[in-house]
């Protein structure tokens, strides 16, 4: 059996149908994709790509599906799904995500990437193999209760991606017990019973496409751990300002890019990170060039949800655009020196996560008191940021407080 | 200039202090005395002692001390009380401190034990290098701002255990950020504001022993992070059910072992672990026999707060050794054979340090909204038990409810 | 599947079997045995125990058990021979081995441990399971192929210790990539062909208690890394000159508790660290005191190989007693006051470990030129040490120097 | 002082200076900049960059200098020096570094880089902090006793590349022990003496430049270790064959990109990963788009030193592009089509350290035993490598033999 080195999980071994998946172009091209776009601008460790992180997914789905006592053909399914579940992504990933959908209306794990022209080959490896790429792909969207270890609340990709953020960047925040994870995942069934002792009521076996991932009892601190590994990394890497200010920048130029040239969005997908870096470099070379020298625009503004209007917080993309056309002129400057950044509402998707207590599934939220606290501190990082040139940040971080209707700060007591 | 290697930190570079202080009877004793006493009958890899720790705490008081531009003299202090911080201990380190309070008056940390003829000559070595015992035994007991970095809410002791644990359990759970941590710490002159510039009125230098030792600007998540780490590991690791019922087993041999020998409480707090295990074994060979060879009471009651009276929760040593004696009593057991397990109640001590936020120290209970779920996990985790042999379970398990006035669990909703 | 934390490997998966083992007195004991003795006199953090290594052991050794595919009561005896491999070890390891040899005439892997009276809960256990202890008792000695793989050059013992070594004492020589070694192990037919081709002449499936234990193609460098990592960590953990003086002193310290009290053979093999300990505080005071406070003596002679008269080299336990009663008469110091210490002769067991090159199974010595290299340096770092208090270090050496016929190191050119 | 985040380090703390070299484009283009090139294509793992590296070394260094008591100034530049070594390097590293050289006749180490125009604004960096950039360009190049820390047989580069490789691959015989290495570096004057005794002769101190660089007395396994190090990461991860052929397809395609294109050899070593990448895509698509989907040549040949005529061994580029030809126009294939590999000759730079002993300063070849078998492993391991499209591999290989000269294995006994 092939093995490829991995540097956090040591030898994953590879079977012969995830070994021909690799040698996809679809796959290959992971290769080109960091993990953590603009965080490596804070943490310059932070050079992973989704190819070995796919991988890392893949070995987790593995061990886990090795405790669900699943068919042959249905593991398969399981595995082949947490190795392309990636595929999808456009270059810098989450970074251009946004773009994406509004120029074509799918995100990165919509079913239909892998069944279409791009990624023909892996389809054609998976039929060849005897898989169904329909089926595959809705795992990869998270139906049903063996997508949702694809992506869900428990996914082994969270799990993969904490660690491996950790180990690269050094941030040990990220640390989780990852074969205690895996090894407490269980299956239940409709009814709510764990899965060992099979769904109440027909005494028959569960039904694995249809029953719930939960973890098994005793193991609320292990949810809560997976809840406060997410919470610290977002707060010191993943939206650290330095990497937000980055890839807010990155975004308008990505939109410049498609407004300049004939790229439709498609092609734009299939683009890698360094495809991206040149073609920005070279058709807005002012913030291509910034980009890629580290050569950052600095913070005009940034301020909580306390200080920013309902409105504002909730403002469409177009919003945001007309927003900084209008702080652009009012100070006289170029458009593209101007970008606001309004994040979405906070939220902390693993609180809905299921933990067995006393017997019974129930949502961490419920079992865990941690829970209000970790939504609570997610709701005081919110920030909103209005970035532009280090000499023009008074100018417009004035400017700014005044189209975003924004509280002044200093007026607080 | 030596330096000795630790599996932790690298290599811990000595000074000649140090080094000498290092070889003092008292230091070499706690070669024998294990940081984590019972948990290795959980985690067999957690065989470590209060000697690695306490070069570790030596090593990051160092480090803080770097960035504190104290003189000479002072620094000096700090780092000979970070590592002479724990030679007051018992065997088997938290273990024994109630029995050891109890009969002496005196916690590990008390002023006094540094300064009598147990550990003259460390006393000595200090008093030929210049140094005043007295000032290091104050610091040992937290005093000042300086104190406070050896025993306080954001000492060094807590970082270096919580990375030691993890690192030898192999639960990550514990893995702080002794970097940034040792870092971002401050001494604050009275006026609250921050050390690089000066405390308020007087416009001079701040007094290190009054200052107040905060964490700078930005820190709000790395004081969490160590919140989370404490009570992750209370969860998972220090309170594990195992490592309390041979705590408690270990804590009624020992005071039996007073009880029938002639010891003396100094000299019982001189004994290292061996001493103890071999002395048990001959005095209180059942309990003895049975810790030596994890051949553990099982738990015949196991209850949450709700289900607790006030007036046992908040019962005094006397009161539980009462109970134990009447449950044995009703079931007619052996009084060795029922041991009753009160933990104090529920607290969380780090959430008074003080983080620096928007130019102001402020309690991190203030400052951070996860503070208040982590007390409320804590007040969850909070477990009475009562032990004894497997065959005595249901027998125990009755009878202690009646006598402790323990909430039929099974008559909650 | 119950799971075992491994500050190592992680989580140890036990069978019901191991877990059941785990439990008898026998394997408890390991719990209280040091893996390096002395060494942690020099790296303080190495305290880790023959429990937690035997775990690591039947760890790797299930995981390369899955690679050879044999029956599933060979794989059994297997694991359980690996889990058990070193019950029959004596207070502080190795360093009680030649005191325990010369009394009964065993070895700590002698087939004959397992069988007697000491461990027959053991020997229940396995019965009772379906076992054969004899044939677990004969893996343990290293007998076959399959034996190899517990007790033999490429055993997963060395793999084991090696890195569990570097974890604790955090010297990095030791980290072996142990699940590279373990995925490349074959078992080799008795014609020499690798075993998945099956064995030459019948054709048919090769016997794995005959077969031969190889490295696939491709790992010379594989096997080197073994061979170095064990020669470096020699020269700097294993025979640090510290870990031996406090060893040899130990060794004198045993002996004498032997012959000035009634102890047996029998009953000293099964002490633990602790019980040595204190029995040698008591018995023996003086080297007792001084081992557990690290106070040690000094090296009176240090010399190479080529300073080494032949005889002294080879000489019995007999001649090395009389010869440190000699030393002592004519300085005119208590004979507890010297000890003599004449390692055995440099080997390195390693180099006879078999890798296929070309097909073909060679011994690593004939295929690697660094076999060579490293058995100089390992007759380079051989030293015999004569030791005794400081005050005494030159009149010692001297008479040492004469009555052992050392060629005077400082003669040389 | 300001710090950043290292994976391998922590927190690396940086001065002024070096915050403010970091920040000009011709350091942060190193982010740009993979360590290990085609490495990664066989241990997915290995996106580290020299801009991370670069400061690893930088912090080794520090640490290094801290013991050698230098006057500020003189540490300056030891420092900055550290730091800039690698600005010179081309797009993907070594693996462009012959091009280069044949171009320029400068490799990247050398010192004029530093100087030209390319990199004027890190040396304004310099001057405006006093320092004189032709002292550290010469540094760089590896003059005098502290050039040797930044490029020599002891240099912190290679400390720093070994355990980052290490920890990027998850390879981990490159783990040498870098606090142990940097703690244990000496200045040794002239006439040989280790320097914390100062030179021979006079009686003062050391000249610093002039002195050499060693390592002191009881370190042979320390230098071995790190020679070992070197050793098995050649044979495991630098040359690995897969590298090797996608290295040399690299070479080849820059080649002709330069051929093909008005690009200048400077303009081409002033490119980054990604602008090669995009560039050869465009310019030579066949072998640009092999590379980046890892689509790679088979290999046709690949045999050892004693199958190699010593005329081949020691060809030059120009006719090892010949023998391509003429391979290629034998079997009929486009030039692209065939890629001979001829490595230099084995060598083992490291050899040459020094390390005290017995007082002496001596050649690690001649204080070790090691060293003779290690060069033979590196002569043993050398391989020379003739690569084409998988379904050419029979006849290229045939064409190879013949032009090359090659004595044909399979007539080896």
């Amino acid at each position: 059996m092939k093995a490829i080195k991995d540097s956090v999980h040591g030898h994953v071994r590879l079977g012969d149908l995830a070994a021909e998946l690799i040698d996809t172009p679809a796959f290959q091209r992971l290769r080109h994709i960091k993990q953590l776009s603009t965080v490596r601008l804070v943490y310059p460790s932070a050079n992973h790509t989704r190819f070995e992180h796919s991988l890392g997914v893949y070995h987790l789905a593995g061990r886990a599906v090795e405790g669900f006592d699943l068919d042959a053909d249905t593991a398969a399914h399981v595995r082949a799904a947490a190795l392309l579940h990636d595929v999808g992504h456009g270059p810098y990933g989450h970074q251009t995500e946004g773009i994406i959908r509004r120029a074509t209306g799918r995100d990165h794990d919509d079913v239909a990437w892998l069944l279409t022209d791009a990624d023909r080959e892996a389809c054609q490896v998976l039929e060849r193999n005897g898989l169904d790429p329909e089926r595959v792909a809705s795992l990869i969207a998270g139906e049903g209760g063996l997508g949702a270890l694809i992506s869900g609340e428990l996914d082994v990709d969270r799990m993969d991606y904490l660690v491996r953020d950790a180990h690269h960047t050094g941030v040990p925040y990220g640390t989780v017990d990852t074969g205690r994870l895996v090894n407490e995942l269980r299956l239940a069934g409709d009814g709510g019973s764990a899965g060992d002792e099979g769904s109440a009521g027909d005494g028959g076996s569960i039904d694995p496409e249809r029953a719930r991932l939960v973890l098994a009892e005793g193991n609320v601190p292990t949810a809560e751990s997976l809840l406060v590994a997410r919470s610290l990394m977002n707060a010191v890497v993943y939206r650290h300002h330095v990497s937000r200010v980055a890839g807010a920048m990155l975004e308008r130029a990505c939109e410049r890019y498609l407004n300049r040239t004939d790229a439709d969005a498609e092609a734009f997908r299939r683009m890698a990170d360094h495809d991206l870096l040149v073609a920005l470099r070279e058709t807005v070379p002012e913030l291509g060039r910034r980009i890629e020298r580290r050569d950052l625009y600095k913070r005009a503004v940034w301020v909580g949800l306390a200080d920013v209007p309902a409105g504002t917080v909730d403002a469409g993309h177009g919003e945001e655009l007309a927003a900084e056309r209008e702080i652009a002129d009012r100070v006289g400057l170029d458009r593209e020196a101007v970008v606001v950044d309004v994040p979405s509402r906070p939220g902390l998707k693993e609180s809905g996560s299921t933990v067995v207590v006393d017997g019974v599934p129930q949502r961490l939220e419920d079992a865990s008191e941690l829970v209000g606290g970790l939504r609570s501190a997610e709701r005081r990082r919110w920030t909103l940021g209005v970035y532009c040139p280090a000499e023009h940040v008074d100018a417009v971080g004035e400017a700014a407080r005044d189209v975003l209707g924004l509280r002044d700060a200093s007026a607080r007591t």
